[in-house]
C-alpha cells in the first residue's frame, strides 16, 4: 500500500479522520467498517456526472465489505442545491428502509456534500455519514467544518451543523478533474498557505501540488481544521478563512457567476494583498509572490471590473451589520488577520488594489 | 404576581427553564428578553385555530418588549406535519429577513412545536426558539427532550434534536381546552406518576390537577426531564417513557387513529398493569389504583379490540429489531422498569391484561 496522509479533526459532536491518498475510493467499504463497525446498510449520494465516473468502484467496495447499498443520483449543478433534492434523498432512504445504524456516503463535490450531509443530519434525527470528495475544492473546504446547507432565495439559508465520521480524499480521483476544476481547488490551497502556513505556500511555489498532492492537501486541510476547531459554531474566528472572499463574492456577483469561486477568490486575495502592501500593512514583496503563484495555477490576479460596482456588490452582500465590515488583512505570506473597519475602508482597498 | 413553578433542564446543547404559571402568554415578550437579550425579531408560528385564540396576546406582549414580530399560521391537523409546512415557515422567515439573532416562537400543541422547532433548527443552521405549549400534552411532552420531526410515509422520519431557550406553560390557556384534550394530557401526568413519582400519582388521585395544575405539571415535567437528561440522544433509557405505548400504539393503529394518543396510552398502561399483577410482577392492588385514576379522568382502562389484532399491529410497528421487544413493566405505582423479552411475552401480556 502507498503511504497515506491523515488529519484528525476533533469536534464537540464527533472526532474523525480525513485520509488522503491513492486508490481510496476502492477502499470505501473497509474504511467505513473500521469507523462504523455496526453499519447495516448505506446510500451512496452523487450527481449524474460523478455517478458515471466513480460510483461503480464505491459500490463494489461496499459490497466486498458486506454492506448492502444503493446509489441515489440527482442532476448536477448548483441550481439543484435545494430542499427538494434533499427530500428526494430522504425519500430514497425511506424506500430502502435505512435504519439508525445505516450510513450516508457523499460522493462528489461541495453541492453533493452539502445535500447528503443535510439528509444524514435529518434522517431519523441524524445518522452517520462519510464524505468522498471528488473535487480538490471539496477535499479541503467541505471536509472540515460540518456545515451543510441548501439555498432558499438566498444562498445557504437552510442547513445544519453535522460532522462526518470519515473523509476519504482519493487523489487519483481528484487528478482526473478537468484542469479548470483542479485550478479552482488550488486557489483554496493558496489561501490556506497565505493566511497561516508559509511552508505550504513555498511548496506550492515549487509546484509540489503536482508531485506531492496528498501532502499539500494535508497541510491545507490542517490550516482549516485548526481554525474551525477554535470556532465550531462560526461565531467569529472562522472569518480568517474569508481572505479574498468579500471582494471575491463581489466579483462572482458582478460576473453573474460566470467567474468560478476559485478564480474570484484568487483575484480577491491579490487585490487585498496589493492594497495592504501599498498601505504599509503588508511586507514588501508579499503581493508579488501571491500574484506569481496565482498566475502559475492559471488563476487571475485581478479583474476588469471597476471599484464602484464591486463596492456596491460587496456591501449589498453583507448582512446588514451596520457601518462596519470585517476585512481579512495580510501582514506577510502566511500571516493574515481579521480587522473590523468602517465600510469606507473597503472602497480604499479596491481603489488601491485593483 | 401569582406564584410560578419552574423546572430547570440541562442539556449538552443548552440549558433552559420551563416556567409554569398563570397569564404567562401575556409575559412572552419580557420573558423572551430575559433569556435572549439580543433578540432582534421574532416569528410566531401557530395553526389557524390557535391563532384566533392566543396570538393577539403574544403579539401584544412582544410589541411591548420592543421585539418586531409577525405571525405565520398553517392549517391545523396532524396531516400538515410535513416538510412542506416547515418550508412554508422557513420561507416566511426569509421573507421577513429574520437573522441569526431572531427567535422562533412556537405557539400551540405538539405538531406546532415539532415544526417550529425544526424550522428554528434549520434556519441559518440554527437560531433560538421558545415554546408556548397550548395543550396539556405538549406542556409535558414536547417541552422536554429537544425532539423535532415531520413525517414522511412513516411518522417522525425527518427531524433534528434542537433545544428551546425557554418554555412558558400558561395554565390559563391549558384550562381553556375542551375536556377531551385536557383529559388526553392527564394521561401523560398519570404515566409519569406511574413510572417514577408515587407522590404525583397520589396528588392526581386526590384530584389536585383540578386545583393545583401548575404543581402537577411541574412534577410531571420533572420526571420526564430527569429521564431525558440521562439519555439525551435517545439510546435506551428513555424507553421507560414508553409505558403503555407499545399496546397504546397498537390501539391507535387498529382504531385507524380514531382513538386519541392519551386514551390509547391510558388503556395500554392498564392492560400492562393488570398483566404484571397477574404474573406476580406488580404489587397487588397496583392495577386497581391505576384503573380508578384513569377512569376518574374519563379515560378508558381497556379496549374492545382483540389480542390477535393488537399483537399483529404492535409487531408490525416495531422496527425490525429481531425476535425480542422492550416492554415497560410495572413493579408498583411509581416504579416501572425496562425489560427486554421475547416478542411472545407481549402476546401473554395481551391475553392476561385485556
Amino acid at each position: 500500500m502507498t503511504s497515506m496522509e491523515r488529519v484528525h479533526v476533533d469536534t464537540k459532536q464527533r472526532s474523525y479522520d480525513i485520509l488522503i491518498g491513492r486508490a481510496l475510493l476502492a477502499m470505501t467499504g473497509e474504511k467505513l467498517r473500521e469507523v462504523l463497525p455496526g453499519c447495516t446498510s448505506a446510500i451512496v449520494v452523487c450527481d449524474d456526472t460523478v455517478e458515471s465516473l466513480f460510483s461503480a468502484a464505491v459500490m463494489e467496495s461496499l459490497s466486498r465489505a458486506g454492506i448492502p447499498a444503493h446509489v441515489h443520483s440527482f442532476p448536477h449543478g448548483e441550481e439543484h442545491k435545494t430542499m427538494r433534492t434533499v427530500m428526494g434523498i430522504l425519500e430514497s432512504m425511506e424506500d430502502h428502509s435505512l435504519q439508525r445504524s445505516s450510513a450516508v456516503v457523499a460522493l462528489g463535490g461541495g453541492v453533493t456534500g452539502d445535500m447528503a450531509g443535510l439528509a444524514a443530519a435529518l434522517y431519523m434525527r441524524g445518522i452517520s455519514f462519510i464524505q468522498l470528495p471528488t473535487t480538490l475544492l471539496a477535499a479541503q473546504d467541505s471536509s472540515v467544518g460540518g456545515k451543510t446547507a441548501v439555498d432558499l432565495r438566498a444562498k445557504n439559508m437552510v442547513g445544519a451543523f453535522w460532522q462526518p465520521s470519515l473523509v476519504l480524499c482519493d487523489c487519483d480521483a481528484l487528478e482526473k478533474l478537468p484542469d479548470s476544476v483542479f485550478n479552482d481547488g488550488c486557489a483554496e490551497m493558496i489561501k490556506h498557505g497565505a493566511i497561516a502556513d508559509p511552508g505550504l505556500f513555498a511548496m506550492l511555489e515549487r509546484g509540489e501540488h503536482r508531485t506531492s498532492l496528498p501532502e499539500c492537501i494535508r497541510r491545507s486541510v490542517s490550516v482549516k481544521a485548526k481554525v474551525v476547531s477554535g470556532d465550531e459554531l462560526d461565531t467569529g474566528a472562522r472569518q480568517i478563512l474569508n481572505f479574498g472572499h468579500t471582494i471575491g463574492h463581489a466579483i462572482e456577483k458582478c460576473s453573474d457567476f460566470g467567474e468560478t469561486h476559485g478564480r474570484a477568490v484568487a483575484a480577491g486575495m491579490c487585490i487585498m494583498a496589493r492594497a495592504c502592501e501599498k498601505q504599509g500593512i503588508a511586507a514588501p514583496g508579499s503581493a508579488a509572490r501571491l500574484e506569481a503563484l496565482v498566475r502559475s495555477c492559471s488563476l487571475p490576479d485581478g479583474t476588469a471590473l471597476g471599484a464602484d460596482e464591486l463596492y456596491d456588490a460587496a456591501l449589498s452582500d453583507k448582512k446588514r451589520s451596520g457601518d462596519s465590515i470585517s476585512l481579512i488583512r495580510m501582514r506577510s505570506i502566511g500571516d493574515c488577520y481579521i480587522s473590523r473597519e468602517p465600510t469606507s475602508a473597503l472602497r480604499e482597498v479596491l481603489e488601491k488594489g485593483l
